[in-house]
């Protein structure tokens, strides 16, 4: 991480320092060896200032990947409304997603780093995992709540890249409706089924 | 593609020059805009060699992408028994491929290549559309099907990816039979489903 000379109060980017301690740190200890303290310290700020600027470590991860959405933030909103439908509610979230110009682009490029070995890859496995994984799981109240999310995720995953990195047809130009129609019922009964 | 000197008769990979030729035509006109003939003359072989060596289009799409199994001859064997448990044979075949030693490494390159742009890109989008997404709708007696091949292929492309380039937990560790278990049945659906 980069340090500007001059004492810290002269400085106005302490978000940006969290950021970069943030980043050094998932990206040689991992999600889970990582704590909101040692991210406070290798950017000299208090420990308080850290979940003052990102809400808590999934947020600070996400902050990190530069995602454009707080992924902690659309599980609660879309888990808000039962398991009923929660299938073709995670589905077309997704697709609006990345469908989107403003939100695509970061989480195809997330994805993509994802797919070669390097801090990236470890990164972003993690991020699925201890983000994404234990954020479903954590809202399911159901047997092996961690291989449902698994096996919803690669769902998502290989809907994302066939649709929009691949972008195979006719794949590519169905409607997020469509989209919603088709792969809704698949995430339903991986999340609920028997 | 390279050229060897000396006349042809002393040279025995007719084979390797085959290949060269294929692999420069797909790159440049794409799977439907190459010709057996084409490769043939960009080969300097008879036009008889190539189906000689490689059986059909696909067959030498699939040799030039260094694939371990030839798609068409595996798609014909999964279809053999009919529509009826086809997203479970389909789900054992694929995890099973993608598992092994021998052939796991190919194929999951071939997916990694797809992930960033360029001409091997463009290959791969093309061998998934023209050979194996044709491949299922050939057999598919279903409306829809290569929007029902193109979904499933989604499934399978997400999977490979979650299980073996993520390395997901607790996916990676999940068996054979587990993956058909879960994964069969949305097979099942995009194919045959209503």
């Amino acid at each position: 991480m980069s340090r500007r000379p001059g004492p810290r109060s002269d400085r106005a980017d302490v978000r940006g320092d969290i950021l970069d301690s943030a980043r050094a740190l998932f990206a040689t200890r991992g999600f889970k060896g990582t704590t909101m303290r040692a991210v406070a310290d290798g950017a000299g700020v208090d420990v308080a200032l850290v979940p003052y600027y990102f809400g808590n470590k999934d947020g600070l991860f996400a902050a990190t990947l530069e995602l454009p959405v707080d992924p902690r933030e659309k599980l609660d909103e879309i888990f808000a409304q039962g398991l009923d439908g929660i299938g073709e509610r995670i589905a077309r979230t997704m697709a609006t997603l990345v469908d989107d110009e403003a939100t695509g682009p970061a989480m195809l490029g997330l994805m993509r780093s994802a797919m070669t070995d390097g801090p990236a890859h470890d990164v972003v496995r993690d991020f699925i995992e201890n983000v994404i994984i234990e954020g479903y799981a954590r809202h399911l109240d159901a047997p092996h709540a961690r291989r449902r999310a698994a096996l919803a995720a690669t769902q998502i995953v290989g809907l994302a890249m066939g649709r929009h990195v691949l972008r195979l047809e006719p794949l590519a130009s169905m409607t997020v409706d469509e989209i919603v129609e088709h792969v809704g019922p698949t995430l339903q009964r991986y999340l609920e089924g028997a």
